[in-house]
């Protein structure tokens, strides 16, 4: 079946459950969206797109700015980022200290707040010589994402700068374990702005075609990361990608995602497609509910799982 | 490449590292193992064998038994299983009782001890009144492995037994919190004898082929599960198939696995083939040493991750 | 003021809250127990008894059992007890496995399950060799208490016996760890049968006299501990008598004190008097609402808290 | 025996072990202090002095100041101090964040650094219209320790707050949960000022004496607590006074205590006096090494210990 047929069949399929689950509200700014909005989009490994639903409305992707931390990291720094951050499912909320305390200030997984604030970490000392750290995360998403005018809300970002109490209680509390070099106040600031990137439907399943094309931007021909490295990617997005849903998924799903308190979450099929589908209300992990199900759909009709 | 010459090639390559880790000491039965030995074996979805070293030398299956006792349950029950077992990753030991108190005696999955304690409950109290509950699961592994000699090692269950405390201790824990029906020495014994199966490489690994088939066993065509619910196995494989390591080895290895301290691990590649591989030393997370190196490379050559 | 004019008016206070609370439930045979009884009595160093309410009617004193099992361990072994238990609160409930594990099997401290059933397993190993495991803890307290028909409830040890779940899983767990030398079963059987000791405030108020007196029993003379051994048994009771509620239980209260779910709390007044009071309805942490005023109280009107 | 007499001995027999253990070295002002040092003191209600050894050294007291913190805080705000704070002990390291998480950020006691944190805000929310917060806790110790000339080590406190991650990770969570009015960096401040506040062993056991009197400076005749909260706060130092030790402590010694890092040990004997005992080498808990076993010795010689 088409791309375009099964993306209308699920917008037409999940219409009744748009807005069923809570917009995060732990974000005072994210509160305001409203939960009845449902998007849809694939890109092909030729730049095709394909797209149902509010596909081109901008959204916040808060945690899915993650995997483009984690992939700029990985593309500068190479394996010694695991020296600092693991790669194992965590069992715990997004947010909880308990197993930091535990395994002394090295964060579970880089898809967990506290994982990303350490990749957040790296990104700021790598920067810090070379000038350009505040936009450095952006410039490297307009690039995949093939688009000038990506940009983040400055009002959400100050909005989770004045929330960020738990995050730079983790942040303080690596600091106290040595796993993170720069001031706090950078690290969480840096963080919270990475976090208000806007992009659309289109952009984000554009911007993560490159991990479906062993590493290599399709219509740039620039390899990102080599073809290993990508899959690992794809693998620590599958284990790790969605909180603490992640085996859930996976047994659902069956694909590689990321998702964001936002709403939106980012999929894609090996050799074939980025996909990105975005719906605010959530369900309890912090994981987009109607998104979790249009996906889910998305493999039941494609029979197109990787596994 | 052949998958033959693939296997010669690692085989060769492995060589050195054989040996390298620990044998499971914990059941003394198992310690008598001599660690110096490996084995590993693909079958294709026409039957075909390739293999390497000592595929043919029979060895305790241990927690492999778990991929079939959970395939079983869910071949006979359904997705009522999923009301008394969790499918996400732990993040914790396999036989950590912590979590199992934080969440009220339902084990995290399928795939650690606790969780496996729960199948194995179901599948008694399913052959109760049909007869037959001993040896049900080595019945159901016969017929997936095509193979009618396939029983267990009466010495290794016995010492299992003996040495049972924690498992002992889980299963009353999970009964205070009434996740468990039958007499906790009835489950006991029963999970013993599973894990004392004992299996050579490609015994195992033609027994799993029917998960790269979608369900459905490549010679007698039986279907075991329907194609979804082969999949969502495979899922849980990949997410929690490999102990508290389940992240590294979807990263480094990228193919659904099952691993047993008996150094065993059974993979498959989707529409491919089933694989086993076997040497006995362990790395510090239970999974064999030389085993998982041999998957590595078995991916890294063949190119063939489901990422 | 006399004793027995603050007995009077404390019993005539609490009247009112009696039945407050909930009998515990977890064993059947103790849930049989009417909630609306009420005791107090008061016994001095000169054998003098001061009571009110149904001080003279027996009941299960459960924990209370852990009291007079340290101190029989104490009497017996000597310093050599704390190599096998802790001696520090748990900041956990009582029956928690979380702390064992993370402290591989050695028990915060006597008075909860894990560390009873550590001293359960002492006592046994102890009488073996001399024969009458069985009923050396009750001889023990027919001593402390000067009555030679103390027994136990046969249909409570039973009803116990067949609840055990829990503590079964905990002394299987420790014996995982190495840290029970019996097997199981009869450590979870004494260990129930102790529990199931029935006794009334009268007998109870007198039993623990000998450590309001340096460890001598004020009738008979018979030194149990020496000074300073029944002082730390004294502190042991004031920082982990009253199970979770221990901190609380000092703040308000301030006298050692040993509490069970059967609703009976002994208490004492170090050169002065032991004290027992007794109502089965429970407050949340396991300690009677009533009984946990009423010594409240004791200590307000009479001014004779150790602080 | 006189208590000169008892200091006397004491300090002979201690002379031997002054300086095993290790000088507290997470704060590198601290970590400078000679670990050959000791001095006790014991005042009587009188107002009489006995010394021995370095009493009228200052040192740092740390973690003593937490006492004096609650006291001014149950002084000013009375029992609503407890809707904030437990009085439990944690049986947890005093700056873990674990138990912090699964209550929701409500610290356990007063005495662990998240307790203590939540009191220091508390004074400056109540100083904040009434001025002078800065001081208040230095003003309440010299009125309480008779001695105008008390006051703070700002190099210590500087120390403290460049190192204060930990501390300032514990404040930022429990802002997370609501349980912090002010700012977090005000109430490190202020915490990290009160920490660095240096007193001799004389001025110590002069401060605590209105604890040994019911409430009631001896000298001034001025209530500080009525009697039945100085007799609470007692309870608590017992419960929770010397860290992860408590019960040991209370075990050992069978005095109210509260110790701090930087050596020193404050403790009293109802009705009869208040004690300090200081120097520098703690042993694993964080108590004096010396001073526990001085403490100790005191009880044995004097027969004096609360049970």
């Amino acid at each position: 079946m088409e791309y375009q047929t099964i993306l209308d069949r699920i917008h037409a399929a999940v219409k009744p459950i748009i807005g069923t689950g809570k917009v995060a509200s732990y974000i005072p700014e994210l509160a305001k969206v409203s939960p009845d909005q449902f998007g849809i989009a694939i890109v092909d490994l030729e730049g095709k797109v394909y797209q149902a639903g509010a596909a081109d409305t901008p959204f916040s992707i808060q945690s899915i700015s993650k995997l483009f931390g984690l992939t700029l990291a990985f593309h500068l720094e190479g394996d010694s980022v695991w020296s600092r951050v693991g790669r194992e499912p965590s069992g715990s909320p997004f947010n909880s200290l308990v197993q930091l305390e535990y395994e002394r200030g090295k964060p579970r997984n880089p898809f967990i707040n506290a994982g990303a604030l350490v990749v957040t970490d790296m990104l700021l000392t790598h920067h810090a010589a070379r000038g350009g750290a505040e936009n450095a995360l952006i410039r490297f998403i307009r690039k995949l994402g093939n688009k000038d005018d990506i940009g983040f809300d400055r009002a959400v970002a100050q909005s989770e700068l004045r929330t960020a109490h738990r995050n730079t209680a983790m942040a303080n509390f690596m600091k106290s374990f040595g796993n993170l070099n720069n001031d706090v106040e950078d690290v969480i600031e840096a963080y919270c702005r990475n976090c208000a990137i806007e992009m659309n439907c289109v952009d984000l399943a554009r911007a993560v075609t490159f991990l479906a094309n062993r590493g290599v931007v399709p219509w740039s021909g620039e390899k990102i990361l080599d073809e290993g490295a990508a899959k690992r990617i794809n693998a620590l997005m599958l284990t790790c990608g969605t909180y603490d849903a992640a085996g859930d998924f996976a047994f659902r799903v069956g694909l590689p995602a990321k998702s964001g308190v936002g709403g939106g979450i980012v999929a894609l099929i090996p050799g074939e497609c980025g996909i990105c589908v975005w719906s605010p209300a959530l369900e309890t992990s912090g994981n987009s509910y109607a998104g979790s199900i249009a996906l889910e759909m998305l493999t039941s009709i494609s029979g197109r799982s990787i596994f």
